[in-house]
């Protein structure tokens, strides 16, 4: 019933995109960029000969180098797929070609070191504006990747004051596209959000999975057996890019261990309420986190179904 | 292709069953009990009138009652469903009724707890044997169960020393009949095992909840828009029924404290490792732990697909 008022083709949003580094993000960046029309020509660059051929294996773009500068020659927006501790010397080394007025952004996991990893390298007339995609999953690499990975999910820019607003309108534009909403918020504010939203889980989910594979009083066997009791379900988040992870902990620091401090503050009043059998104070508390999942639930966040409504009739422990 | 060489209708593995508390597992219970025929009666009892009535309006037995007394009279199987804490009042309420050489048993997440709270009250020809299905969801209720809930996940039993060969026999057939794995250890073994695949990621899924409903420096509306990356898929198990998981906690104190102090010990060691930069000791600890998922697919107990499978495109943050 709708009227088509335009009836010539749409015009993609940027001449060519640059993507350094085709893993997860990156390579599901490339598929709704070509899905989507976004982009005339995407430029895949990875260190990785191997990984550059199944990116072209994968028909991911239409341009493929394992030379960054290579690929940024021309590229009216281009974004740093690779692990955070990568971004300065990335920065270095494709500042002599990038393109006046070009973008320059990226997709890592904090934001107040990328901001100083690359400032110092920013060449005069591009405008820098960080970004961070609230989207994954546990699996790496360009075969990980779908275009659908980034809808319905957050995607955080946290430009510089004094940045260049058109700029930062292109990119919120960008996003879009590619089926996110998008907010703003500051360097500093995001890490704080991201440590407790995202890190500190990260962290705690790794520290579980080792702690039980230390334990000798407990086989690795009984616990891959009966991990249905929760277990499982933390071994997920568990199992994501040790590389990527690791960067995410050397460069988000302050806040990690700020957030840290507090979790490890609640954990041991919750071990007191247990040692001393405060039954009140427990029931106090595990009654107060049920509303919380309701609220991800409502805000489409999250699936709304037992067990994250894992298919095979699997489920988790509550008795 | 196959010859039904016997013309008989399969013969009910019980007379009676008497289901004490109709949630989650006593009302999956009594599903798949009337689903595969393991019993002629089922007999349902909880205290409160309210779910009682809800039980009966789902059809999910043959007899109601308020009071266990009365469900079980007459059973040749009696199932405590209830949380674990009420177990020595109902046992000393039931004890009288109990028909000698009937079997007493239990779903509870405890049992070294069990088996003392029971003992005391057993009456003598009675035979109990603790058990607990490694299996559950976040929701609770008689609303919440399902038929196929034990289908493909372990079930432990714990019984004594010198208990009763035959009724361990049965009730290995009879959790069999609902589709689950039986193994069989002591009870303080499974409280440990437990304490590791299960209630230690409950308290901390609970607690991390709790830390990131507290913060001050991060908005609640933050944390649930922002929980994809990683932070919703705690929020599933700290939806856990409270009652039930207070009265674990209560009555596993030993290894929970135990695991607790090994988990706080390793997490101390992270800490310390993020603080002086210990990228080599990150990565090492990241890359571990991703084998043991991989580990718990291969074996059964996890969906093989990204975000557990997840429906609606939702997905968790590795970038």
């Amino acid at each position: 019933m709708s009227e088509v008022t335009d009836g010539q083709n749409k015009k993609a949003m940027f001449d060519k995109i640059a993507l350094i580094g085709i893993g997860l993000i990156g390579s599901s960046l490339a598929r709704v960029i070509a899905r989507e029309g976004i982009a005339q020509t995407i430029s895949i660059s990875t260190r990785s000969e191997a990984t550059l051929e199944r990116a072209k294996a994968l028909g991911l773009g239409t341009q493929y180098t394992t030379d960054a500068s290579e690929a940024v020659k021309d590229a009216s927006l281009v974004i740093l797929c690779t692990p955070v501790g990568t971004y300065g010397k990335i920065a270095e080394l494709i500042a002599p070609n990038m393109m006046k007025g070009a973008i320059l952004t990226d997709v890592g996991s904090v934001k107040e070191s990328v901001v100083k990893q690359i400032k110092p390298h920013l060449p005069e007339g591009v405008h820098l504006v960080a970004g961070h995609p609230i989207a994954g999953t546990e699996y790496s690499g360009p075969d990980a990747g779908f275009a659908s990975l980034f809808e319905k999910r957050w995607c955080i820019l946290t430009p510089e004051e004094g940045a260049d607003q058109a700029a930062v309108e292109r990119l919120t534009e960008f996003w879009k596209a590619c089926g996110s909403d998008v907010d703003s918020m500051t360097p500093k504010h995001h890490d704080l959000v991201l440590a407790i939203t995202s890190h500190i889980p990260h962290l705690v989910a790794y520290n579980i999975v080792g702690t039980a594979d230390d334990l000798e009083t407990v086989t690795k066997s009984e616990v891959i057996k009966y991990s249905a009791g929760g277990f499982r379900d933390f071994t997920r988040i568990a199992a994501s890019d040790p590389e990527m992870w690791r960067d995410v902990f050397l460069h988000n620091k302050d806040a990690v261990l700020e957030t840290l401090g507090r979790f490890s503050e609640d954990l041991s009043a919750l071990q007191r309420m247990i040692r001393w059998g405060d039954g009140d104070a427990l029931f106090e508390l595990f009654s107060r986190t049920r509303g919380i999942r309701r609220n991800i639930i409502d805000m489409g966040q999250e699936v709304d179904a037992p067990n994250f409504g894992r298919e095979d009739g699997s489920s988790d422990l509550d008795n």
